[in-house]
C-alpha cells in the first residue's frame, strides 16, 4: 500500500479525512459507571486524538467538554463538577454540558465570549456517546442490537490497546486467526463449552470465505467442514465504521466489538457480551467480569491489561510447550492484542504481503477510504441510517449444497428475528 | 498571541532574546546547602538550558562550570573535587572555578587550549547565584529585601516545576485566582491565622486591579471590601525578570518567588519567607520546613514534589467535596502548580482568551518582550540598579476614599522604612 | 570534526556506509546460552538497527530472520519454534532458519512470495555470529585468539551500554585512561595480584604512546617506567572492526571486547577472558560468573548493569573521598560505561579537543571512515583474513633501549606463539 492511501486509513485527529467520516457517527467514550454520579468526579478521556473531560451534572445528564478552559487553559479536571456545570479552579470560570459559559465572576459581560467546546451525548448499553460531528448533521442513536437492549441483557467492557484502531480492529474481521493464536483457548472457557464448533474449527484451518459487501459493511461468510454432508458456516459482520460482530459458539451468549481510536497510537477496545431474549445470569456476569472469554484483567485502578506489553503479556513458554497457549499468552483479547500491538503503534502497511484470506480486510480498507474521500467530496457516509445496523452474526451447521447467504437473509437480516444460537 | 510573540516569551536557552535578557540578571542557582562542604560532592543542575556542574572549592567558594569535560566530553559529576579544583576521571584534566584548566597531566604544555566554561558566583540568603551573561556586564549583587537579611530571619525553598517559567511566574502576579484554587486552604493554615484578611478575600471574589508600571517591574493594588468604611487592599510586586512579592497576612513572615527557567518546559519555583526586623522563630522555621505555607513535601531525594502529576497531585475528590480543598489538591504551591502543569509544559499562549483581571500579566509580557527585544537593538535591560529592587508587599486596609499609591509610597517603597504587616 | 565526517562514524544501520562496513564481518549477536535448547524459546535481538529474531531449531542450528512476520508484521516472538522452523502465531505461516516460507496454510502455493529475512550463523566462543552482509561475500569465521580455543578455556559475557559503540569502544583503545579512573579498582581484584605492573601503572601517569597501522588495525605500544634500567610496555591490539586486546596483569588470563552497536545510541560491549593455554579453573570462572574484572553484575534477568545511569551507577561519594574508587564508581566496567554514557546517547564529536595521547583514537577513526567511504567506492574492507586477525595483547618489562615492536614481532604476532603472561 502506498503512504498515501495508508495515511488516510491510520490518522483520525481533527480535520483528518478518516477523523471527520467518524466523527459523523455516535461514537463510545466511556462507561456510564466511570462517572455514574450527577455532580460526582469528571474524568479525563481522550478521543480521535482529542483531549475532552467527561463528567454527570447535576441533573444526570452526561457532558463531554473541552478538558482545557477557554481562558487560560487550565485542565478543568481540576475544576469543581457543582450545580449545573464544571467550574474552572483557576479563576471561577463555569461552563454546562452544552459548553455555555455560565459564569465569569470577574467580567459577568464576557460570557458569550468564553464558551467552551461540547458534544451531544447519549447513553446506550451503559456507555456515554457523543456526537462530534457538524451540529446540522446529527444521526439517529445507534441500533446495533446490543445498544437497543435492557441493561440486564448486556455486558460491557472496555481496555486499551496501544497500537492503531485500523488493526485492532481487522483482527475483529479476520476470522482465519481463530485456528491460530486462539486454538487452545476455547478449550478452557466456559463460554465455548457443549458445542461441536471448536472440533470443526480445530480440524479445519483451511477456512474458505465469501465475503459480501451491504449497505452497512461486510458480511463475512466462512466455511469449514462439519458433519459428513455439512459444512459449519461462521457469519461475521463488520458495520461501518468500527463495529465487529463475532459468531457466538452454540446457547452461549452473543458477542461484539467496538474499536475506537484514542489518538493514532492507542484504541478502545471495546467489548460486549448480549442476550437478546434474557437477562445474562449471575454467573455469566460474573464470568465476564472476571475477564474471562472476551475480556481481561487490568492493572488495579486502570483500564490498560494486567498482560500487557511492558510484561510481554505475561508470556508462558511452558505452557506454549505444553499446547495450553497456543502463543504462550491467555486469553482471546491479550492473544490479539499481543500480536496486533507487536506490529508497531502502527503498523508499516507499506511491508506488508497480504494472502487471499485478507480479502476482507482489503475490502474494508476500501470502503474505509472510499468513504473518507467521498465525505470530502460531498457524498455521505454510509450505514448513518439506524436500519442499516440491525445485523446479527451466527454460526451454522448446514447441508453441502445450502448457500448460507440465503439462510442468513432469513435468520439475521434486519428485522432481528428471534436470536440463533446453532451449533 | 501570535506564535512569534510567544516564542521570544517561553524560549531561554543560549542565544534566545529572552535567554539572553535573563542572563544580564544575576540567577538562582541552587541552594548553598547543596554544595555544602569545601571539597565536598559536586551537584548537576541545569539553567536557562546548559547543563552546568556546581561545586565548593578548597577555599569554600562556590563555582559553576560546564558539566562535561572540554577535552572528550565526559561528565565531571564524575570527576574528583580536589583542592583547588575538580578533576576529570577519565584523564585527569583539572579546573578551577574561574574555568581556568590547571592541568592536563598527559600534556602540560595545552592547558590554555582547554578552558571550560564558568560563571561567577555569589551566595545570597542561602542560595548561590551566578552571573552567566557577557564578562563586561556583571551587575552589582540582587538587593530584593530578602537577600539583604541575615540568613537567621530568612528561609528558602525549591521546587521543581514541570512547566515553562512565564505560566509559573505568572500565577505569582495574577493574584486574582487566591479566591478559587486557594480558598479553603488558608482557613487550616497557621501562617494566616488571626487575621481578617481572609475573611475579606473570602467574602469578595471580584477583585478589582489597579496596575502601576515602574522601573523594576509591576505593582499590583488588588482592592476588595473591607469594613463598611474601608477597603482591603493587597499590594504585589513583580520585578523583572523573575521575582514576585506577595502580601502578607497580618502579623505572618512575608513571603516571595523566584521563577527560573530549567530548560523551556521545566523550571525551579524558589520559595522565600522573611521576617526584616527579627529572626525566624524554631516553630516557625518547622514550619516552613515541614512543607507548610507556600513550601511542598518531596519525593525522598528529590526537589520533586511528593504531590505532581504522576499522581494527580494526590487529588481529595471527598476533600473537594467538602470544601476542605477547592480543587481537590492541597497546599498553595501544588494548587497552582497542578492547574499550571495542566496547561503543558508549554502553555499554548494563541488558544488563551484573557480576561481584565489579566491586565497585569499582559502588561508584564510585553514588558518582558520589549526588554527582550530592545537588548537586541542595544537597549540596557530594566531593574539592574539594585536600588530599582529594593520594594516590599503589603496587605492594608484604607479609607474608602483612599489612594494605596500614596499609601505605598510613604510604606513600602525604595528605602526599606520599617516592615509594615497590617491586617 | 565536522558533522559529516562525525556521521559517517556513528551511523550503523543498514544503508549507512559503517553499516555496510560492519555487515562484511561476522556479528557477534548473542551467548548461545540465550537460546540453549533446540526448539526452545526464540529471543529478541536487535543488531545493528534491525530487529531480529534468534532461535535453535529442532537440529540444534542457530537461526537469525526478522522479528516479524512477512504477512501481517506480527512479531514472531509469539510464534511458535517448532520441528524446523518458527511458525507466526497469527495465520501459521511458518519459517525455516534460511528464512524459506515453509508453509501459508490456507495459501499452499504462495510460499516462495513469503521469504522472510534470514542471516547465516555460526558458534564461536560460546556465541552466535551472523553474517549481515551481500550473500556473496561471505568471509571466512572469524579467528581472533579467543574464537579459536575450547568453550573450557574462554569464559564470555556481555552487558548493554546506553551509547554509540564508537565511544564506547575508544575506551578500549585509549589505556591512558587507566591511570585515573581505574586508579583504585585493581588493587582489589584478585585478577590483578601478585604483579608489579600496577605499580608501575600508578607510579607513572605520564604514558607515552607508539601507535603501528598494520593490516588488521593497530598496535598500540604504552610506555611506563618500569625498575631504573627497564620500560614497562603495554601492547594493546585494535582489530577491525571492533574486536580490542586487552594486555594481561602478570600470569592472570588474558582479556579483550567487542563493540557492537544495537542501534546508534545503544550497543553490545561483549566482555572475554580466555587463557590459550589451560581451562579456566572453577575459582576463575566463579570470579568472572560473580561480574569480578572487566565483567559487571545485572538487573535481575536482564543484561543490564545493576550499576546504570538511572541509580548513577550507584555512586559513592565516601569511597571516592578515601580512594577506594576513583571516581566514585566501582568496577572496571562500569567506570568506563559511566564516563562514557555521560557523553550522551551519541558524543558530539564536534565538540571535542584532542590531545596527544588521543593519537590511537584518531588513527583508528580515520581507519573506520576510509574504510567506510572505501567500500562505497568498491574497495574491500581490511582485516577480512582470518590470518590478520591473529594477534594478541601483552604487557612486558623490557630494557630500556629495546624496541617494543621487536619484542612483539617474535612473541605476539601472528602465528600464535606461546602465550607471553610477562609482568
Amino acid at each position: 500500500m502506498d503512504r498515501e492511501t495508508a495515511e488516510v486509513l491510520v490518522r483520525t485527529g481533527p480535520g483528518t479525512p478518516m477523523g471527520n467520516l467518524m466523527r459523523r457517527y455516535w461514537v463510545p467514550i466511556l462507561l456510564s459507571s466511570e462517572i455514574a454520579e450527577p455532580d460526582g468526579p469528571q474524568v479525563r478521556v481522550q478521543i480521535l486524538g482529542e483531549k475532552l473531560l467527561a463528567f454527570r451534572d447535576t441533573a444526570g445528564k452526561p457532558g463531554l467538554i473541552d478538558e482545557f478552559c477557554t481562558h487560560r487553559g487550565a485542565s478543568l479536571y481540576f475544576g469543581r463538577n457543582e450545580e449545573g456545570g464544571i467550574r474552572c479552579a483557576y479563576h471561577g470560570l463555569k461552563f454546562d454540558r452544552h459548553g455555555t459559559c455560565l459564569e465569569v465572576p470577574s467580567a459577568p459581560g464576557v460570557c458569550d465570549r468564553m464558551r467552551i467546546k461540547a458534544y451531544p451525548c447519549i447513553e446506550r448499553a451503559g456507555m456515554v456517546w457523543a456526537y462530534m460531528g457538524p451540529k446540522d448533521r446529527q444521526p439517529a442513536p445507534p441500533e446495533v442490537e446490543w445498544c437497543t437492549l435492557p441493561a440486564s441483557h448486556v455486558f460491557v467492557s472496555k481496555r486499551l490497546q496501544e497500537s492503531n484502531y485500523l488493526q485492532a480492529m481487522e483482527g475483529g474481521i479476520d476470522t482465519s486467526h481463530v485456528t491460530y493464536v486462539h486454538r487452545y483457548e476455547v478449550d478452557g472457557d466456559p463460554m465455548h463449552q457443549g458445542t461441536k464448533a471448536n472440533d470443526y474449527i480445530k480440524a479445519d484451518g483451511n477456512v474458505i470465505f465469501e465475503v459480501e459487501k451491504n449497505d452497512f459493511g461486510l458480511t463475512l461468510y466462512g466455511r469449514r467442514n462439519g458433519e459428513p454432508d455439512s459444512y459449519y458456516w461462521r457469519v461475521t459482520q463488520w458495520l461501518f465504521p468500527w463495529f465487529t460482530l463475532i459468531p457466538p459458539f452454540g446457547e452461549h451468549a452473543l458477542g461484539g466489538h467496538v474499536w475506537v481510536p484514542i489518538d493514532d497510537e492507542t484504541c478502545w477496545a471495546w467489548s460486549i457480551n448480549f442476550r437478546p431474549e434474557r437477562p445474562l445470569t449471575a454467573e455469566e456476569r460474573a464470568h465476564m467480569a472476571a475477564g474471562k472469554g472476551i475480556h481481561c484483567e487490568y492493572e488495579p485502578g486502570t483500564f490498560r491489561p494486567r498482560a500487557n506489553k511492558d510484561n510481554d503479556y505475561l508470556i508462558d513458554r511452558r505452557a506454549q510447550k505444553e499446547k495450553r497457549a497456543y502463543s504462550g499468552v491467555f486469553g482471546f483479547a491479550m492473544q490479539d492484542a499481543s500480536l496486533q500491538e507487536s506490529m508497531g503503534p502502527i503498523q508499516d502497511l507499506g511491508r506488508e504481503k497480504l494472502l487471499p484470506t485478507d480479502k476482507a480486510i482489503v475490502m474494508a480498507r476500501r470502503m474505509l477510504y472510499d468513504a473518507a474521500l467521498g465525505l470530502q467530496q460531498g457524498a455521505e457516509p454510509p450505514a448513518l441510517d439506524a436500519d442499516k445496523q440491525r445485523v446479527r452474526a451466527a454460526g451454522v451447521l448446514l447441508p453441502r449444497e445450502a448457500r448460507p447467504q440465503d439462510w442468513a437473509k432469513q435468520h439475521i437480516a434486519d428485522g432481528l428475528k428471534q436470536p440463533v444460537y446453532s451449533i
